[in-house]
């Protein structure tokens, strides 16, 4: 079971656009067995995008296409399928409704381009666009090319992953063989060389089918232990061996096997420990508050933030004071601890974090320099206070997440050890 | 002059790996006039990478590969061209000498695989890997391809950009005889099909050799202005008269046509204006803050944010009356203006942003539904606040980006119809 993704678009040609959706979708096919042999990105040329579709049809039995089908004259890739499949149009009033009911929503009018828009090529079966207004669609290709598949969706990422999530990967789910079983092993403050010498011992010893690999990020490292075979409950039970195997040497840096987040992580154990959190931020510049509270629901443990960026805010809102910060200067431990201990009082949660440091590119000193971070983090029920600091290389924005990272960090070391008792 | 990139590599067909490279060499293939028609991403067996490099050198001129020069077993790129193109391996000195001071430097004993990866493919002018050890190949590739060439590089990012740089493009500069002018026209507070609506009679009337495209995200609407031509002083002259008629008609939500983005824009803005701001974010939760803060002396303007998410800490750190919160709902434009009202007094600022909101998925009410946003702008000098309620339809990632898009809108407009006058 082989299939090709084709992206469309000058975007991706001129260097201006990454192709992250051909990951996006690579990945989720790896996931349901199906290999992806090829990827090809062409442009919005309809003599172009008709050659490419050709190709891979004949090559693969499923190509997914991504990329001009919304209203403009540069969406192409109806057409050029149209000429290629020698097919015609046909109204979709379901596709026609949900574009409607969009324009309504968003107090625009019926414009006379909405009614082509739903228009599908006949003979598809449509993908509904729960994100936008351009329709996906599903075709057999028939006889030139051994009936082969072709889906086609728009290229807005969060337009295309609704689509593959809804209706595109049941779909073709439903055509493979294999299994394959992925289980992500996400590791925070432990580099991947240190990780692989770690695990040494488990990666010279995987069972047939089992392969490890290793996706550092800026955040951390997740492992993906990928196991494929024919039988569900062999490959499961090699997986799970696995790891075992991989907790049982890297545990103490593992704070999922799902795909849940590190901020989903954090908020339930606040949420089973039943304590309440709050922000005080310099450096991060509320990035930490906004990361804790990307997690839905997260209002039952988040209380406060203070985002404290002039030396002015950090004596009026959280009444640090003026002759501290005069004597260790704003980027000390001294001072992330009056900020930690000023959050607590300031907002009544139990537990509260503090950052401050030099994010960079300007502003850093020989004694202090660009990268540095002060952290800490206050307890009320018993008034203890645990501080650091820290050196990070990146630019700003790389050190920004770093740094509110390491805070986290701070955040879910706490947690666990309370929770181990 | 027309080039294509060939990826070689597993990493990138099963989604562990977004092909960034290519984008790199598109970005300065289109900087020296040189037009990418096809990217494709290839595994690393070796017929397939020797099917994909015979279609594109029949097509294009110049066809750069990374990937698969390395030493271990899974690096079959130079197998692959000796057999596409009946050719030998020689010895190349220079190469082995790079190899060898490197392994000396890095402690290491020079294995007998060394001898092996210096040795490059008859007829090819080497490119010296400054970054590493597997040396790169131009090769002109003979009649049955037109003497099209090929560009072999490591997949190692560092060490391809090392080559692009000192080696091969200043080799396809001699080459190109087209000039590349690409302008971008950066919007917000407008969808795709509204814009090119309104612009359409640009559309229509293009100068030969430029064209449109449309790059819509979350936070707005990237109009690219692309022109190709021979002559430098032309192309510039037709993409500049077009980027102005686009100005012309689509102007009041064009706020860059450069590569600023926009926390950049708002910051020269209040910069120029000598003004500071304070935000008070619910729904957004600091990321407002985080955004501002995302510009490099940010300090200058920004003075603080306050994160309310609990009723108690809008009261708390913003004054917020209660009586208000229970008649209006915390949700509310009410709110929304007491929140940039206690900001405003607090921090001292003479801008204050709030916003109050939905972000979901839970939580949601039929008269106040997920993706619901209240927000306000007041101003210290007049006392005077704007309000607005606006609705989104996304998750809560990208309600969360979009409210404080709204927002910073809100603030851009302002700051703009002021220096306007």
């Amino acid at each position: 079971m082989n299939a090709e993704i084709v992206s469309v678009g000058n975007e991706l040609l001129n260097g201006r656009k990454v192709n992250s959706n051909a990951s996006f979708m690579a990945a989720s096919l790896a996931g349901i067995g199906i290999k992806v042999v090829r990827v090809t990105a062409c442009s919005d040329e309809e003599s172009e995008i008709c050659q490419v579709l050709d190709e891979s049809l004949r090559r693969s039995e499923f190509v997914l296409v991504t990329g001009g089908l919304g209203p403009t004259a540069d969406d192409r890739t109806k057409k050029a399928v149209l000429k290629l499949l020698q097919r015609g149009l046909v109204f979709d009033a379901p596709a026609y409704e949900n574009l409607a009911t969009r324009m309504k929503r968003f107090g625009r009018e019926i414009s006379p381009s909405l009614h082509d828009q739903a228009m599908v090529i006949e003979g598809s079966t449509v993908i509904p666009n729960t994100r936008g207004t351009a329709a996906g669609m599903i075709l057999s290709c028939g006889e030139p090319y051994a009936n082969h598949s072709l889906v086609l969706m728009p290229g807005v990422p969060a337009e295309m992953k609704a689509m593959m999530e809804l209706t595109v990967l049941p779909f073709l789910e439903g055509h493979s063989a294999t299994v394959i079983i992925q289980t992500p092993v996400k590791s925070v403050g432990i580099g991947e060389t240190t990780l692989s010498e770690l695990i040494a011992d488990v990666e010279d010893s995987l069972p047939d089918g089992t392969t490890l690999a290793y996706l550092p990020h800026a955040a951390g490292v997740d492992l993906i232990v990928n196991t494929i075979g024919t039988d569900r409950e062999w490959a499961e039970r090699d997986n799970r061996n696995v790891v075992e195997a991989v907790l049982l040497r890297a545990g103490r840096f593992v704070y999922a096997t799902t795909e849940r987040t590190f901020e989903e992580t954090i908020g339930e154990m606040l949420t089973a420990s039943g304590m309440t959190v709050a922000t005080a931020e310099s450096c991060t510049g509320g990035l930490v508050a906004s990361r804790l509270t990307d997690v839905s629901g997260s209002s039952a443990y988040f209380l406060q933030g203070f985002v404290v960026y002039s030396n002015r805010a950090k004596e009026s809102a959280l009444g640090v004071p003026g002759e501290l910060i005069e004597k260790h200067g704003a980027v000390s431990e001294e001072v992330a601890r009056a900020m930690a201990l000023g959050c607590l009082e300031k907002s009544g949660a139990e537990l509260a974090l503090s950052t401050t440091g030099i994010a960079g590119p300007a502003g850093g000193m020989t004694e202090k320099p660009v990268g540095m971070l002060c952290l800490a983090l206050a307890e009320k029920a018993t008034g203890k206070v645990r501080s650091k600091t820290l050196y990070m290389h990146g630019d700003r924005a790389l050190n920004k997440l770093r740094f509110s990272q390491a805070v986290l960090r701070e955040l879910w070391e706490y947690l666990r050890d309370m929770q181990q008792g």
